[in-house]
């Protein structure tokens, strides 16, 4: 397999890997998460704020703009297939979000080490501004977590 | 007034601020999250896990967690009745979720010093477990937000 | 061996652990950090702030209040005898210090799981103010890191 | 002035805003920073690890990594004159260091808004290789701090 095939096919992989995982992800897709954008450790989502995603300022609540780098990001470090949470994250709030916005949150693979990775998403809005910046910690699972519904 | 007057109409104030937030806030009413404690710089905060809002490994999506423990950061730092945002938050995730756990956030106030406060939010299950640890940057605003609806 | 016995046992143990560690650890002595306490998961360090660790703004270095509690975090993660390392580390800035200010630096563990663990660290002046707030993870080592000065 | 000059007035300005910090800086000239680039919202910083840095893994300190970084941090966030503090910082340690390597650290400002900025810092090794990634809050004081020495 040539150099340019390995690199077609590494990025068909990762298509299939996110889109096997988004196509499970209640909350993802319960929030109308879609993807625009997947390969080898990078995945876009983008979603419109709702009415019903707003808190007590009128503005998008905080959890909704995680949520949605929390996504990119997991679809993101999941990419090769192998099975990988998130260990922690943090976010900066840069500009307020309001219902009828298109956001974008765009995840970059930033590190890689042992099972451990590090994920930079950038969230913009319909007029390019940037809204968050987070960074996530990722690990990878030596055996897979259980599936809800079977026993804890 | 006496001291102990004063301490119970703190309390009492706190917990209209909060209540009148929460009345407002449609993102966290929509996801099922009670007030179960409100007080001046504290809020704890209760839902169950719903199916839709496990992620692709059937565990509890980070970003419902997130949204958790932001939601009664909001609140306490909320609860003197100045609109207040999160500048940023930080979150360690400890252990997974999933359908039908009870999530309890306690959110207390860590310091407070000009316009700025730092909240420590601990959310534990049913089993009394730490699931994950927060921590949150408030900045209280000269003026309001715009209301949703508004022009931006 | 009685309950009484085993937990002062494991107090000695953490307390040979800490000495050990402190012993070769340059930096946290060349900065003058001292050990106030030392147990299993906990440690308190105490230093002066010397001039030579103020910035152009005349106040303590950041990185200075970064390394006494990260001194403590590394001694509290450590305690147990196990080569434990830092994987992230964030830090609160309260209050300014300015040299000749005496900071002590409690940490004290939050959690721990796998090879994971969360340490808090509260960072106080002489008046008994925060100074600064910092939260580590830790990840445990299988295997010791190389020592300086072996081939890499 | 054409668009030209003003962007080598800009640079001319932020490099004597940074110079202007850094002889004053007692703790970054200290631990040995040298500055290798000034610009406008932009510094990098080098170093070598010295043995007095290293912890009792016999690695690089932790806080002398988030030092480095940090100064970087505070110059660039500088880099206009008007007096800017952190808020806060996180770093993800990624790489070992050891006494003898030269790091280097990169800060760039990712979002600027009000009076808050947010700066991303990268640190590499002499082989190039990712050794933490850093990103802090920056704040603009409306008034300097006090300088060291004066009543507090």
């Amino acid at each position: 397999m040539s150099s340019d095939e390995s690199a077609t096919e590494r990025q068909a992989s990762a298509r299939r890997a996110i889109d096997a995982l988004y196509a499970t992800d209640l909350a993802t897709r319960a929030n109308g998460m879609r993807i625009m954008e997947a390969g080898p450790g990078s995945c876009t989502l983008r979603m419109i704020v709702r009415p019903d995603m707003t808190n007590g300022h009128g503005t998008c609540h905080g959890g909704v703009l995680f949520m949605l780098a929390d996504s990119a990001f997991a679809f993101a470090c999941n990419s090769e297939g192998h099975p990988t949470v998130a260990a922690s994250a943090a976010i900066e709030f840069l500009a307020a979000a309001r219902a009828g916005d298109e956001l974008t949150a765009a995840a970059a693979e930033s590190w890689r080490g042992g099972r451990s990775g590090i994920y930079d998403i950038v969230i913009t809005n319909q007029r390019d501004e940037r809204v968050a910046l987070f960074r996530g910690r990722s690990h990878r699972l030596s055996t897979p977590p259980k599936k809800s519904g079977e026993p804890a």
